[in-house]
């Protein structure tokens, strides 16, 4: 029986685009379902009814949810081709600290920079820079986080990349003047043509926030 | 050369008693350093400095941070013996699935029950129960989160049951009466020597919540 693989996503989510990054590295076929999150279909919520969140990745009729978890999934069905994690268990460990950090701090902070009240807008920018120059003190001189290629960390942090110009806009600060280490390792993983598939037009995100800050009614 | 294994960590911790079980499953001698959290030792903050928490696992050397990260990195270093994760990568998933809602909610909501305001006690009760209750759906008529046998899941879920007495005593209510089939789990799950020797007196933990609740000064 061949794979049946169905991924519900939205197509400006840094989540979504690490899980289309990794099925494309894989080489997987698959059907696109984006979701509206504002109006939530019963399949989503059928399909992940803890979060209720994307991406969910659905595998011959079964559910798997959470990001860094489906991509360790998919690295672990499709184990031929392209590994996504380090084959060493520390490198291993040491690669999921850092996805998880990404995970914890970075998506919230860069969300109060477009949601924030403007009285707070210079600390939360602080509080973000601070977050990104931490990861740039972990790249220190390799080209990718994942050392001499790029890997599990490069992936999950990549993303960020098209949101940047939103966050810049919102934030009214140069990401590239704080930390061009980050901003040049970006530009090295956008020539890897997996990467610069999976990721979105900047343009995109930006109407995306815009439109989300008038559905929310932030000024 | 022999392994050197040392474990920061807190006889309290719900997140140390994972490791110590981890660590008991599979056998591995090593040096526990108690570390007090009101006075974090430099070798503490040199060994974690993003997160400054234990438990941190320091092997040969290098440390391994991030309670659920350090157990996979147990169990893939000492793979020989008593496997702690699911072999079926869809199993495998799921249990990661379940143990990062564990982690994501049940440790915030349970500290809040003893450190709240008397008018927001209910609601937080409330909040609780339905994360327990939640979790006794997903247990269903199985013996262990695991199937037939004690998994992932149970090892990650069970160090809050020396913690129950504690959230009960704060809270004004009976966990038994709410979730019966979470406590019947729990005390299957203790008749298991390693699951057993690794979790605390539920009296220290009493004792060390009072001690918290004074010096934060919370009436």
């Amino acid at each position: 029986m061949a794979d049946e693989v169905v991924l519900l996503d939205t197509y400006v989510s840094v989540f979504g685009m690490r899980v289309r990054f990794a099925l494309a590295e894989k080489g997987i076929q698959y059907e696109y379902k984006e979701q509206d999150l504002l109006n939530k279909t019963p399949l989503l919520l059928q399909m992940n009814p803890i979060h209720k969140k994307i991406p969910v990745l659905i595998h011959n009729g079964k559910p798997i949810c959470e990001t860094l978890i489906i991509v360790q999934y998919i690295d672990e069905v499709w184990k031929d081709k392209s590994p996504l994690m380090p084959s060493d268990p520390y490198e291993r460990a040491h690669a999921r600290f850092w996805a998880d950090y990404i995970d914890k701090k970075l998506y919230d902070i860069g969300r109060k920079i477009w949601t924030t009240k403007k009285e707070d807008q210079e600390a939360v920018n602080k509080e973000f820079i601070e977050c990104l120059k931490l990861l740039e003190g972990e790249l220190g001189d390799k080209p990718y986080f994942g050392g001499g290629s790029f890997g599990f960390v490069d992936m999950t942090l990549i993303p960020y990349y098209c949101w940047f110009p939103t966050y810049e806009k919102f934030g009214n600060f140069s990401i590239e003047a704080e930390c061009p280490k980050i901003v040049a390792w970006a530009k090295r993983c956008m020539q890897k043509e997996s990467v610069s598939k999976s990721l979105v037009d900047p343009d995109k995100v930006y109407d995306f926030v815009v439109m989300l800050r008038q559905a929310w009614d932030i000024a």
